[in-house]
């Protein structure tokens, strides 16, 4: 059976290419970047282009880009850095109530050191409105985080105008731009970005590596200490393999985003249509064209979310519910709340993520499989039987 | 020219068969461990293996194991961790004066957040007076963080006594073991260790990769918040392949010890003796017994430390000063100043650290080497001539 990956917003496949551009700091230029001998200064080279291949993604300078362990670390460095660096300017922060957990709780830490946190709603599609930013916004707002695009149901915001209206406000303005690395197109300069976090393994890198955007001139305390690395904001001997391939996944998406996001989005179009006229009592959440060109989030009368993605699983497809990083506890998803979906109805909930590795006819393998999988689902449920029964409620 | 890696303690080269292990989890089982389709479930199997493997390493319980992104957020989310989690109990820390930046760089942190530090002195050959430790601690302090062995000049602690007094002072027991997997025997329970910091380069493991040991019942406060992964200490997508690269290499450490370490310890000697007796004033810094087995740290008058590395790296030899972390500052080494070695004399340094890969007859090319690069270097050197002219100092 050749499985279908369709669950791209967790993780993606690494691409070959970056492999192989990680090999050699892997195998003969293993040293220490702070190494003054010829493997440490070819390691310093690898990560300094590495550097100049992510600003160059981002429309940033060089050095504005500090090197992480993923997007979890980004978020916090960006966000609990400019709350600490920054406490005697204010102590308010503004985010949006769908934001990744990375954002949230890293926002409730905050709560509980003194900070004030202002969560904005977001309308039935999952937009956050410029408008609710300006009447949060007061003197001492120090900082405003609101996601390039959502994990879960993949509706992109106007980062544009939030960070005008942040700035306007006196705010630093920071977006968790995990999902939107090779899917939308971004410039920090363009669009008013002083903090900007990114995950590798979301576009085809490996995991384990992410990175920070700073703009020059913001002062973030960082979260560890150490041995100065990375400008002193994120001491650690630098992971030159993993950095690697994230410079050269960045490059890749940059490259084949002309191709790639229109045949994603062609894809992800038959997934929706498709689903949604196979499948009755089907729904699409998430903003209809405001949206990742490879996200299709559903949800599903009278059946499971997991009962789903398990039974899509034995026949070769892979899925989810939502986001990877809640799917083991069972607790409905804070972004179909917020959206003010029921939690009978979140329940039923499937993402189907796309990549540039899919396929149309994968696509079209899907469609057979969700169609016979939710009949399946729903001839064994007792709540779909009793609404289908002249007796049902 | 064959390239001799003498500069093991800076990083490692990856193991092949560490690299081996890791390629499934690159190349086919990609999933976020968090799914639970195939792709995760995989990637969950490896990670609790790889977990598994590094808990028995260390004679702790598979829970115990935290993994992390290397040894620095190791050592901040042990000593950070424990002290913002204990601040009800006290509020002093005892560390010693010839910690890793890591430690050190934290506690100053701490110091400004209003934590109270007590850097313990060593003797003259780094070692760290169990009295002094048994003096410093009081009924305020929470923890006590002493290195396995020190990074720069080899010297190797006696934890297990630090340990012991650690716990009858009520305090915490954190040792940094950066240096020390596949070269001292450790068992945290015999050593009364609470948190134990590791880090996978330095054991032929992937760079950005690494692990602290957490005693069950021992409470710590995060670095980072999200998802809510390694029991809610340290949220971020797993590294599957890294982790699954510590798991085998640490692996492999504990399979070859009894045959790597007494090889280590022939090759380190030889390389001490060889220096000593066949380059005049060289002496040797660090403990002659209580040594890591793959440590030698020299001291040359009349040369300098980053000479003596680029001339060595001329000929094919990787070495370094002393700690990779600050080669490229120019301060004197914080650890040569605690031996009471004075500036004009630390500058000279040299760190040649070896690993299992390396031979006796690297051994040899590096004697005839040093012999003639310092020779070289002092005819240079207008201190060198002036000490030997009649009218020198």
């Amino acid at each position: 059976m050749q499985r279908i990956y369709f669950d791209n917003s967790a993780t993606t496949r690494p691409d070959p290419r970056v492999l192989e551009a990680m090999r050699p700091y892997l195998e003969q230029w293993y040293g220490n970047a702070s190494s003054i001998h010829i493997f440490g200064r070819e390691s310093f080279n690898a990560l300094e282009e590495a550097r100049n291949r992510t600003s160059k993604a981002i429309g940033a300078k060089t050095r504005e880009v500090v090197f992480t362990s993923g997007g979890t670390e980004s978020d916090n460095l960006a966000i609990q850095g400019a709350a600490f660096a920054n406490l005697s300017k204010g102590n308010h922060i503004i985010t949006s109530s769908i934001e990744h957990h990375a954002v949230l709780n890293t926002c409730h830490f905050l709560e509980g050191q003194g900070f004030r946190v202002t969560y904005l709603p977001v309308d039935p599609d999952g937009v956050v409105d410029p408008e609710s930013l300006k009447t949060a916004i007061t003197k001492g707002t120090i900082l405003v985080s609101v996601m390039t695009a959502n994990n879960e149901i993949g509706t992109i915001q106007d980062v544009r105008e939030l960070g005008a209206i942040a700035h306007e406000g006196g705010a630093l303005f920071h977006t968790d731009a995990v999902q939107s690395i090779g899917k939308v197109p971004i410039d920090v300069e363009r669009d008013n970005i002083d903090l900007l976090a990114i995950s590798a393994h979301k576009f085809h890198g490996p995991k384990g590596v992410g990175a920070l955007y700073v703009r020059k001139g913001v002062n973030l305390r960082p979260l560890v200490y150490g041995g100065g690395q990375e400008r002193g904001l994120r001491s650690s001997t630098e992971n030159v393999p993993g950095i690697v391939g994230l410079g050269k996944a960045i490059e890749i998406c940059m490259q084949e985003m002309d191709e790639s996001v229109p045949r994603m989005t062609s894809i992800r179009d038959r997934v929706i249509q498709g689903t949604l006229s196979r499948v009755e009592g089907c729904y699409l959440n998430g903003h209809r064209q405001r949206r990742l060109c490879n996200n299709a989030h559903f949800r599903f009368d009278y059946v499971e979310g997991e009962a789903l993605v398990l039974s899509l699983d034995l026949k070769g497809i892979a899925s989810s519910t939502g986001s990877a990083c809640s799917s083991r506890d069972s607790d409905t998803s804070h972004v179909l709340k917020a959206l003010g979906i029921r939690n009978e109805h979140a329940r039923g909930s499937l993402r189907i993520s796309l990549s540039r590795m899919n396929t149309t006819e994968e696509a079209e393998r899907y469609l057979e499989a969700i169609t016979e999988v939710v009949a399946m689902l729903r001839s064994i449920s007792p709540v779909a039987m009793l609404s289908k029964s002249p007796t049902g409620g």
